[in-house]
């Protein structure tokens, strides 16, 4: 177990990674930077990256992209598809890397009240082996550290 | 784990279920039996159960549905999307029973060519939590089992 500040990854048993982690916003503002693709390009991903594409159509069968660029030019680019309707009660996805195709995730996420203006959100992800499992827990976390920290940020915007 | 005939179950880790299963013919026939919605409504799940909705728009992002009826007439609804083009070598889909909304499973499917015109078919579904996974253990059993049953008549006569 991990913890930074109020975040908090878990990895428990073999196959999945949770990720916790408060806002100071109401359900509905985080609901919105996490699904306006404007917003996510704000956000997502380590700081020294910059989102240059991010689509989220967030509807049972849609489809999300995410492309990422470094200093150097290198791109980085992510896909997946959403299970369901998005609500800020449920949201689920599917995750690939396409640097690794076919090592696909299956993402859940769910934003709780916390009252006074605060959130919290849980994300569960389930890899198909540990072994992919284990690969993306050491990859993950400047990312999502990163990126929750651009989220407060923009949180406070809106 | 649980062993029948060229069938076996495993539940690896805390938040997985394998299943591993020879048949008796070529990779392309399985293929064709696991992804033609006519010829799926002649197999999937345990016998006392009639398919009475198949559809599976096998695309990144296209969707499935199953809808089963018992001889009571009482019914029981799938649905799911797909991640990724489906191939012989890779097949990714979500999975939830309407009558447990929000707990969905990601399964894959890899078959593999044994020579000698058989195939291993080789299913990992990870689930969100390992509540999840233990319930759906108990009860999938009974429908794999049987409906591989069914599978093995459908592929002699393709």
């Amino acid at each position: 177990m991990n913890v930074t500040d109020t975040l908090t990854i878990e990895t428990p048993g073999t196959h999945a990674i949770t990720i916790s982690r408060e806002f100071d916003a109401p359900v509905d503002k985080v609901f919105r930077a996490m699904t306006d693709p404007e917003l996510i390009a704000r956000w997502m991903g380590p700081k020294y990256l910059t989102n240059v594409e991010t689509t989220n159509d967030a509807r049972h069968g849609g489809t999300w992209t995410l492309v990422q660029r470094d200093p150097d030019g290198n791109e980085y680019a992510f896909r997946g598809v959403f299970h369901g309707e998005q609500t800020p009660e449920l949201s689920m996805r599917t995750f690939e890397w396409l640097g690794m195709p076919g090592h696909v995730s299956f993402e859940t996420l769910k934003l709780e009240d916390l009252g006074n203006g605060r959130t919290r959100a849980y994300n569960v992800s389930v890899f198909t082996s540990t072994e992919d499992r284990d690969g993306m827990a050491t990859s993950m976390e400047s990312g999502v550290v990163e990126g929750y920290e651009r989220l407060d940020e923009i949180l406070e915007s809106l």
